[in-house]
């Protein structure tokens, strides 16, 4: 797969088929994601891939009742919306069309074939995501959907934790949850904000010199 | 370029050339970055390229104090081991070359065409670091090198808001330089411990059933 397609087709794919993902194909995901750079070349990063049925049943309570919990607080603005929202509004549509998915992965996450943990050092963050995010370019040109998210870790991370009898947070922070599987869907390229938009030349709220009129791949 | 290539390749690549970087080049580096996903594709960042030299040099002392306050503290055990460890070691070897590299940087960042700082929201690591490490593949692709660095957020982040005149730590979180420019050296594939060895099956410490004994790309 060419660089570029990947960089622009390459999304949160949430809905899978429960079909099995190979250790061959796992392996590759994994030897492309350890490439990635580190601070200080360390490495200091674990992975644990999760496919035993019992654990991602306990696994999938817990991120349905998070998900709950945070559409009910940090979320409930977005509920709110999609509640009482203009149904013509492109915010609410898209609003709406991010819940459904992520209802769909609560609901599903059971199902998922593959559940992959991640866990950095303190502050690690910088030295963690390149390589999560190589793994799920990795797993597009492998045909495979994956989608992050660090709810896991927002309002039950002891309980999870201990379903994977990791350690507690401490020498080692768990920092997000991949799931990965086989997509029901297709990729397209993602609509975003025109780039010039979030950019700044020289000092802050400068304009910068270039504009992006259209994605610039296909 | 193929993105398995890509992702083995592209690594810190601190050393570059003086020469600019074209606004097209930075317009499709920033478009394949805003491309990334992001939490509830909030699409919560900021990008703020430096190409002022009176900024930049301002920029490089303070980074040149940043490395030589860290090599004392954080990093005292590494400058250890680079001072007193055996020469022959690769781990000295190692640590004297990624050293090597980083004084270059401390030393000639003003000479760096490109410095891009980047901003998320609090908490936004996830939704930040995958559209860098996208902009960094791209980069490479467009035959340039780049290195990510947080240290000018470890101990002069106040100074360096100022220089860009951005607002303080809250709303937006700064989180990450990147350094731009053409190299003087050349890609190869990074070396890593195997990946096997930094994996779990369904339990932390259980071994996975796969392995790698070698890259798989090329």
């Amino acid at each position: 797969m060419d660089l570029y397609q990947a960089l622009y087709t390459t999304r949160a794919m949430r809905r899978v088929k429960p079909d099995p993902v190979p250790d061959d194909v796992i392996a590759r995901l994994m030897d492309a994601a350890v490439r990635a750079p580190s601070g200080g070349n360390t490495q200091k990063w674990r992975f644990l891939f999760v496919t035993d049925a019992a654990k991602k049943s306990q696994l999938q309570k817990l991120y349905s009742a998070g998900l709950a919990e945070l559409n009910a607080t940090q979320y409930k603005s977005v509920m709110d919306l999609i509640r009482d929202g203009d149904v013509l509004d492109p915010l609410v549509i898209q609003a709406k069309k991010t819940n459904a998915s992520a209802m769909w992965l609560a609901e599903n996450l059971h199902k998922v074939p593959v559940l992959l943990f991640a866990w950095g050092k303190p502050n690690g963050e910088s030295s963690l995501f390149p390589s999560l995010w190589s793994l799920q370019l990795a797993a597009n040109a492998e045909g495979l959907g994956t989608s992050l998210t660090t709810l896991l870790f927002k309002k039950h991370t002891q309980e999870v934790l201990d379903i994977l009898g990791a350690p507690p947070v401490g020498e080692w922070v768990p920092m997000a949850m991949i799931t990965i599987g086989y997509p029901t869907g297709k990729w397209g390229v993602a609509k975003r904000q025109p780039p010039h938009e979030v950019a700044f030349s020289n000092t802050w709220g400068n304009p910068v010199s270039w504009s992006v009129e259209q994605p610039m791949w296909p």
